[in-house]
């Protein structure tokens, strides 16, 4: 018998289906590889082609836009928004439009090609939270901007357009949709009960242990409750705060070490599967302190989506979020 | 420049890109290809292949689960939910949940095995539509269901497991979060305004005809004024009624005629792409009889849809709805 449940944040149902349930090996599993490519912009040696850099981990004496760094941060040569001109908000009868604007930034996460965010030891994972530390206190100060997305997009079925290690951050000049129901939900919940959801969650989750799948001083990672895709995984901080970007500086360290281990488990139990992975922080300008709770959100590419989930946006996952959370328990970090 | 531009009914925004525009032969489009299969459980002699029919549209003299007929309606063998049982609607803790009680049935379009649902001639796609009328009618009497959607995913990349034509019919005991953000946002407009926001766009539309894409005496087809995925059409009957089931007998044919000519419109200038359909019509149980309007969707799947979108829920879309209706009204129907 299949089970529906409820999303307790945003209220979002989905069908964990136990008739078609999968296990890891029942999935098509379609890894990803990274292959060669001498025409790689984000390669080192071709700074050049790429916009110059915005921010950078350098080697002593190395300088802008050339060899010797660790990281770099770049804007998009293809930008879905631009940051130039004035927001422009206009009505076209019954319809609200505006212009593009807002920025489109890159996370070159590794100057080796065939390096991969799983593979990186914990003070690389580290260095690349910083760096979205870094530019997300930077395009705060645009007041344009009423919300900034990091999201990785890894491997071809999840949407990566180049092979090469790397992160997006977005800056918005509106909330969307998912975070505006996340925002709306978590504050419904704290007008009821005058507790984060959040916490609720990593009370219930690291009492009941069903759902927990690896824990360390600041992070825990739990298979959510009612979770959209298969091995759906959420990385919360045990401590209440709003903002990603507003963390204590141990948290960066706990959340690259747990990063890391999360993906290794994947790997191992799901073939290295394409994935996306993303950081959901309070919004810009509304103040969402006491109920929002920032997390991060990994979601492995198993599944296809189709005419049932658009239709709806009632999603129907073949596997218990209970079973994801084993397999990835079980796994070798 | 890119835009952004706001839903009038759900308030979702979308990303309309211009710099990354793309035009029909721009996207790697990906036929749909129809291969013959001996063993296909809808084929017409494989009547044994299937649960017993529900509903069929048959020849006269034939008899129920035997050759003879034109449609059939049948549980799906592998359903998402079930019809047996009570509803236990429980919690768990924070956590809310119920069993997966509801119904999933499939329209097999046709017998034959290579004919698709675009080259059906109209009086056998309206027979189609009548049978979800039926069904949709038949199913409202169980007062465990709060919806039901119809859809059709066509072809592997939209998530069809069958090559033959079909579709199918699902009764869920609760309102999906897509279908309650448009009741909802329909009911905001109309107590601002007492309109109907959708009777408000086919004004607009009609009147303007940039993003019109043909219309026929009951029903006007539109690319929406922010539409999530290029080349997204909406059908909606010009005269207002909550309802698809509850329309006057003569919508039928407008909608089949509509339908076909718009599915052929899309075979001749995206090279017959993979397509989900879905009709939307008013939750049960509620009444929404004023302010929601039933429309059918049609979405030809040309893009993948990446992290970004995952994480916001904000949909980046490279073609314009002016500029698809323009290519979609200028093709031969």
């Amino acid at each position: 018998m299949s089970e529906l449940r409820k999303d307790p944040v945003t209220g979002r149902w989905v069908i964990i289906s136990t008739d078609r349930r999968k296990r890891p090996t029942d999935f098509r599993l379609e890894s990803v590889q990274i292959a060669p490519d001498p025409t790689c912009p984000f390669c080192e040696g071709h700074e050049g082609m790429t916009p110059p850099e915005i921010l950078a981990v350098r080697h002593n004496g190395s300088r802008p836009n050339q060899q010797g760094w660790d990281l770099r941060v770049v804007p998009n040569q293809f930008p879905v928004l631009r940051v130039e001109g004035t927001l422009d908000r206009q009505g076209e009868g019954l319809f609200d439009k505006m212009n593009g604007i807002g920025a489109h930034e890159v996370i070159i996460e590794s100057p080796r090609h065939l390096e991969q965010l799983a593979d990186m030891p914990d003070d690389a994972i580290e260095r690349i939270l910083w760096s979205v530390h870094d530019r997300m206190l930077d395009l705060q100060r645009d007041i344009r901007f009423r919300y900034i997305i990091a999201f990785k997009n890894h491997g071809t079925a999840a949407g990566a357009s180049l092979d090469h290690s790397h992160s997006q951050i977005i800056a918005l000049p509106i909330v969307p949709r998912e975070v505006r129901d996340e925002v709306d939900g978590a504050k419904a919940h704290f007008q009821a009960k005058e507790r984060c959801v959040f916490c609720d969650i990593l009370r219930q989750e690291t009492r009941e242990g069903q759902r927990l799948i690896a824990e360390n001083t600041d992070i825990v990672a739990v298979a959510p409750y009612a979770p959209r895709f298969p091995f759906e995984t959420w990385l919360l901080p045990r401590r209440h705060e709003s903002r990603f970007e507003s963390s204590p500086r141990h948290e960066y360290g706990s959340l690259a070490r747990m990063l890391g281990e999360i993906l290794r488990r994947m790997n191992r139990t799901l073939g290295s599967p394409p994935y996306n992975l993303l950081i959901h922080t309070a919004p810009l300008v509304e103040t969402a302190g006491e109920y929002y709770h920032w997390h991060v959100e990994i979601i492995p590419k198993l599944t296809k989506v189709a005419g049932f989930e658009w239709a709806t946006g009632f999603y129907l996952n073949p596997t218990s979020p209970e079973e994801a959370a084993q397999v990835l328990r079980d796994a070798r970090a």
